[in-house]
């Protein structure tokens, strides 16, 4: 089987590799898609070589069907369609008070240990969800990335009729955006990549470029000037940290989700004056990714528009490349057939 | 009657006045005691000359007895014993979503219009709450503060059995350890000021000096390693800024009490990681009033100890310039009969 290998230096490898049987409690996946993700092309820039113990295979967004059942695993089948829920947490201790996906000596499967860009992939069972008959495998490859969405939007508590804002359209703000109209919300994106504003109007949403238009002023007018009942922060700079406490009205709910490296300025006396929450979102449960199965299945948000190219698995080099080159598309598969 | 001025320039005059009716919906109150709050000493130093119209009468924190009953007034009798919620909402707009308290136009009896530093005070009927005939008036004068304690508590949804790190043990934060032991967390005060800390054991608090001992050490020691469920900022530094991430476990609920003049570098990082959440908390509502009246009047938690000095009304510049020279003690209360 073709497997690759991320190798240090903006160099990845494809090689033949042994097709191995799956360890007892673990399952053999035969992968059928891989989205990139962000934090791929952070890997790929050797942002993460502290983490990655490479020569490594990554990869964390994908889909697959089972291919060969370990010792002891009951509830999976050959030929189940399946994705992954990318968090080994064998770790979890008592002090994490049964918040597993957060929990202290959690491990990222893709990252800290050996990921799915290849053609079989072995992982342990309880990792998997398994998906129905119906659902598209193109379409699944997106459940971890809309898992991350799913959660977002249920910590922010947003419920039908609010208005939410999602500051910066990359590939996890325009999902969160997609969830969050799914609720019932109004949305209104904030976005400065013209690329990227043109696909958010493609999809049908309200999108703003804070640079050409006044947000406050926008949001303020589209709520009786209530302002945003729910702000999420997708962006990760410092222009969408200013903005989210003047965007977000008396006790608007903001959800952190970008992953702010550094300690940054932040308007803490909003928080007082307006009764402000910052709510802090990292990865997902397992409800959430139930819940996009749910929403994946029944595929009745614009998902096609999100996937903007599909490439061999061994064209690995060449996606990282030109995803470098040209930051503006939305999510690329890669496609484990190839 | 005596009243006191706020002159600007570091000075309060004690001047003689007329005793006038209630107007139509106000009730004259004789003020029986009234507490010196840092947001007066921060008058005091001219650090709010643009807010405060002067020479003006200031004072928020009271106690007092029903003297008058305007036109239309009917729920209060000449005699009642009452306190003052300083808060005037009347131009409250759909826009604050029922959040009376901290509306867009909310104006602060006491700063953005006269309070109660004098010996009779008329205010509208809607900002009273009546006392039990057998409440005490001097412990009543901490009803205010003590109502900013019981809504932090509240806005941090604690509970029995969970840890509370509170951070800075002034007359406020003294006040919201007092009211979470109440609800039955463990409670650690951290505080820098030796007479503070001093007075925080006198109180039977766990108490510990950051500068001296690792502070998340040892909250992880009391906690079988799980650190802090909540933690309430009134301190008001970049130190407690700094710390409150770091002393918060997963899942761990920061209240923000604190009120940061400028933007101030946070460590966003761990509100993802951990999946904190910051909640901005700002004076009190209603039921908390009536929490801190059913507190006070049961007199159960060491309200007597808060209180450091009692002065005279028509001593107020010295009052003023004694806590400028020793910010140490707690609450200095002005005895308005004298
Ligand atoms: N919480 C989690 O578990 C989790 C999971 C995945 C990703 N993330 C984080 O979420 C963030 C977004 O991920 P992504 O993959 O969509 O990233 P991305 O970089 O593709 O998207 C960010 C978007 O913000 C836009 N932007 C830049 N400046 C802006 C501004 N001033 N106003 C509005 N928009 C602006 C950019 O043009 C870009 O489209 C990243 O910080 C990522 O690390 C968090
Ligand atoms: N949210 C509200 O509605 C509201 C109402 C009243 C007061 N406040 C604010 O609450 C804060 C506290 O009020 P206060 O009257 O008790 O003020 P205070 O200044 O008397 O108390 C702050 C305490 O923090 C201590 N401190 C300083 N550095 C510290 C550190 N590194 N670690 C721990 N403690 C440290 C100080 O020694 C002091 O005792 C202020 O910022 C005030 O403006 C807010
Ligand atoms: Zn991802
Ligand atoms: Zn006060």
């Amino acid at each position: 089987m073709k497997a690759t290998q991320y190798q240090g230096n903006k160099t990845f490898s494809v090689i033949e590799k042994e097709i191995t049987p799956p360890a007892k409690g673990e399952v053999r996946i035969k992968v059928a898609y891989v989205g990139v993700c962000g934090t791929d092309v952070h890997i790929y820039h050797g942002m993460m070589d502290k983490r990655v113990n490479f020569p490594e295979t990554i990869g964390h967004e994908m889909s697959g069907v089972v291919d060969a059942i370990g010792e002891g695993v009951t509830n999976y089948s050959e030929g189940d369609k399946v994705v992954v829920r990318p968090l080994d947490d064998r770790l979890v201790k008592d002090s994490d008070k049964g918040y597993n996906h957060i929990c202290e000596n959690l491990k990222f499967i893709g990252i800290d240990s050996e990921g799915a860009m290849q053609q079989y992939w072995n992982v342990p069972a309880f990792v998997l969800h398994k998906l129905k008959p119906e659902t598209d495998l193109k379409l699944a490859a997106l459940i971890e990335p809309l898992s991350v969405a799913t959660h977002d939007v249920r910590r922010s508590g947003l419920t039908k009729g609010e208005t939410a804002v999602v500051l910066g359209g990359g590939p996890i703000g325009m999902l969160v955006a997609m969830v969050a109209k799914q609720v019932g919300a109004q949305v209104i994106i904030s976005e400065v990549n013209p690329t990227r504003i043109q696909k958010a109007k493609t999809l049908g949403f309200d999108v703003i470029n804070p640079i050409e238009e006044d947000l406050v002023k926008y949001v303020k007018s589209k709520t009786d000037n209530k302002a945003a009942d729910v702000v999420f922060e997708v962006a990760g700079v410092q222009p969408a940290l200013d903005v989210m406490c003047e965007v977000a009205g008396i006790r608007g709910r903001i959800v952190m989700v970008a992953i702010h490296g550094e300690k940054k300025p932040v308007d803490l006396f909003k928080f007082f004056w307006k009764e402000l929450s910052l709510i802090g979102a990292r990865v997902y449960e397992k409800e959430d990714y139930e819940q996009s199965i749910e929403l994946i299945t029944a595929n009745e948000l614009p998902f096609e528009e999100m996937i903007t190219d599909i490439q061999p698995l061994s064209n690995i080099q060449e996606v990282f490349e030109s995803i470098d080159k040209n930051p503006s598309g939305m999510k690329v598969l890669m496609d484990c057939s190839l």
